[in-house]
């Protein structure tokens, strides 16, 4: 249904600009929101993005916009617009948006923006560029409420009604002492709740959530989850309260990780590259498919060396397929169920030898039900006890190796802080596939003598 | 740092509940968040998990553990509790996680359950169980804040004073008409900042996005993501407001989701079975590597046919492995880059043919680079023309399908309403082998005159 909206729209959009019929079109756009505009413009050419962009009367809109398209579309949109009209349009952004855009402009670009920007803005913006990319200080706002601990409920109405009109989610207020410094947390629920005269510091809540400005986004995000915040305080290593992450970010990153994590899987790069062109995606994907093939070369040298065993009993090489394919997908089994665990803390990076033997047992009990599956086949096919035997236990061996290379591998990258995901695909199955084959031709030659 | 403190707190507990040191434990388990016991309980044993859950207080930290922890170690702990106490425990939570608690029992347990909660409680917890699992109906909490379109500012600030206090997140106010439809929403806020005299109806937003009750889950998270909500309000047909869903829940839900999608394209099941039994892993993933398996005793039934030609040249069999790793890896990027795509809305499932089109001419531009390199190396091995190109070629056509598969599997499947996560992985995998060894082989046969 949503989706079938949003195509009608799309079509009736692309034959408006085809029209050129201007004011029809700033009447759908005046009325569609920016989250629905942005499907819209990633299914647009270049040049038709530029005409609609421009239709687009509101900054607001225009700026949130902005913070929804992918890198590539934002650029080719903000190439031939002027530094002054990228800077009005961010002014009216939340600062961490502002920052991640800046973040994707080339040097040139954003140091143009920023100058024509009001200091003020431009500050909080180059503070919040100074913070890691992926860390709680690089994602935060720096708007939030702080309310000073010695305040009355009254007060704390009054003021809200009259600043902090720039907050983007006024749920939680926080509470600082003299120094700035986090010391509890209340809400404008709370404050229409107690009695008036009632000072802040009697009836907020203590016990506050925060993060620290490094803390990695990936934890900020087990955090609210875990705890189901709507937002989580950041604070420095002094503990001033410097900025908040809001829910909406947080969903963002959870989204954005999942992908990430499934697409290094994958080997299929580490950002989504479907709406690019061709070229891009093959170059993003080039190397990936390097250490697959690396593996190939090796496994051919590797049964080069069996050539005269094959040459001998051919149909040895019939069953390469069935032993590399059954190491590979159970390699590919334990490896993403503990790249995955690892990613939702359903798994400990300190159990690691636990949790590789129940993977080994799995992979063992798994193998010794399909070693014997396959080996009947080629009993039946070719009425070779010495063959079917090898066929099994070179099936029972690939499955057992592949579950422990599976879940060693990124647990052991997951110790040394190498990303596990990265482990996964290619590198992984490569690997297995290399030493399934090359057991299976030492196991098989040996029980037929060959 | 956070899973050191995790593991601190996890070895002292067990440490404590060996010395049997119950008030000491009482104490920790007092101050610790339900989201911090939830790791803890999942790496104890069955009966540690009992004696710690005794010694829990207070209920309705019990029931944010139930909602928590996962089916198998719920239903471990409530297996020998009395109907009666697990009723306590439930009548303390939301009725959306009361829900679907009940929903894990077995019939029995949960009748003998809900007789003994209170009337109220377990007929809105039968009213949420007669929408399906996965829907919006089946997520809502039926607790909200709704108020009368013709009420003023301060009459609502009363209202809110004297009730609702058992609403999960009051910060968006729903505003409906006498019929108990949805009109409006305002906020805590703007209650505040309006002039106390001021009805409803003049200064709330009409434009309020809403879901039906039969929207799938996904297609409710996809929509609070892509609009910045915090809450997105449920209506009937007949669009009365009956529940809402809270952000906290789709972040739950959007994790699941990205887990389910990852561990079903691996073909290991679709829930995480890491802290489950070796044995019922086992069971999961046999099923997945049927397929596999299937497709590699159909492999070498088709090489056992071209018996003759490797008979002739037996190296022939040596670039089997490289044929078909090349093209499972470009056919596992296609079909990932499609599955997540599909997830996230980046693609669009009418697209079909412009994003097949696009993998295949990325599958021929890869299998033109590595087929060359690949064949280079055989010419360099062997010595012989026909054989590199042959093996070029048998590149070329694998890595070419398998983007093709990869693409246009999932993208059917999806068209046909199967989830294209059950595509991917073994299945597409499979079918990609078998193909690619077939063509190897016919174009081999052919060019070596074999």
């Amino acid at each position: 249904m949503e989706t079938d909206r949003n195509r009608i729209l799309t079509a009736s959009i692309k034959r408006l600009l085809r029209r050129g019929a201007v004011s029809h079109l700033r009447k759908i756009v005046e009325k569609t929101h920016a989250g629905d505009l942005q499907p819209i413009f990633q299914s647009l050419s270049v040049s038709e993005q530029r005409r609609l962009f421009e239709i687009i009367d509101d900054d607001v809109k225009k700026g949130e916009l902005f913070s929804r398209l992918d890198s590539d579309t934002f650029l080719s949109l903000v190439s031939d617009m002027e530094p002054e009209e990228i800077a009005n349009i961010l002014e009216k952004m939340p600062t961490d948006d502002v920052a991640d855009l800046i973040g994707r402009m080339p040097e040139e670009m954003s140091d143009a923006v920023l100058q024509k920007m009001r200091k003020e803005g431009s500050e909080e913006v180059e503070d919040l560029l100074s913070y890691g990319d992926d860390t709680a200080g690089g994602i935060m706002v720096p708007e939030f409420i702080a309310l000073r601990e010695d305040i009355t409920a009254r007060e704390a109405i009054e003021s809200l009604q009259k600043e902090h009109h720039d907050v983007e989610m006024p749920f939680y207020l926080y509470v600082v002492d003299e120094y700035g410094k986090l010391v509890g947390v209340s809400s404008l629920r709370q404050l229409v709740l107690v009695a008036p005269d009632t000072p802040l510091k009697d009836f907020m809540t203590t016990d506050v959530i925060s993060v620290r400005t490094d803390v990695d986004q990936e934890e900020v995000a087990k955090i609210v989850a875990r705890y189901d915040l709507l937002a989580v305080p950041v604070v420095d290593e002094s503990n001033r309260l410097v900025g908040i992450i809001t829910v909406d970010d947080v969903i963002d990153i959870i989204r954005e990780e999942a992908t990430e994590d499934i697409l290094k899987m994958a080997g299929a790069g580490e950002e989504f590259v479907e709406t690019q062109s061709v070229l891009k995606s093959t170059r993003i994907r080039i190397p990936w498919l390097f250490a697959s093939c690396i593996g190939g070369i090796v496994a051919f040298f590797i049964i080069g060396k069996f050539e005269e065993s094959i040459n001998k009993v051919a149909y040895l090489a019939a069953f390469i397929p069935v032993i590399m394919g059954m190491g590979g997908n159970v390699g590919t089994q334990s490896a993403t169920i503990v790249v995955r665990g690892l990613a939702t803390g359903r798994l400990n990076i300190h159990d690691i030898w636990p949790v590789v033997l129940k993977e080994m047992s799995v992979g063992l009990i798994l193998g010794l039900i399909y070693g014997f599956l396959i080996g009947a086949v080629a009993q039946v096919r070719y009425s070779t006890a010495a063959l079917a035997f090898s066929v099994g236990l070179g099936v029972v061996s690939s499955m057992s190796i592949a579950a422990l290379f599976g879940s060693l591998v990124p647990m052991a990258f997951a110790r040394i802080n190498i990303d596990p995901a990265v482990a996964t695909g290619p590198f992984v199955t490569t690997a297995i596939d290399i030493i399934s084959v090359f057991f299976y031709f030492i196991i098989a030659t040996n029980l037929l003598g060959i």
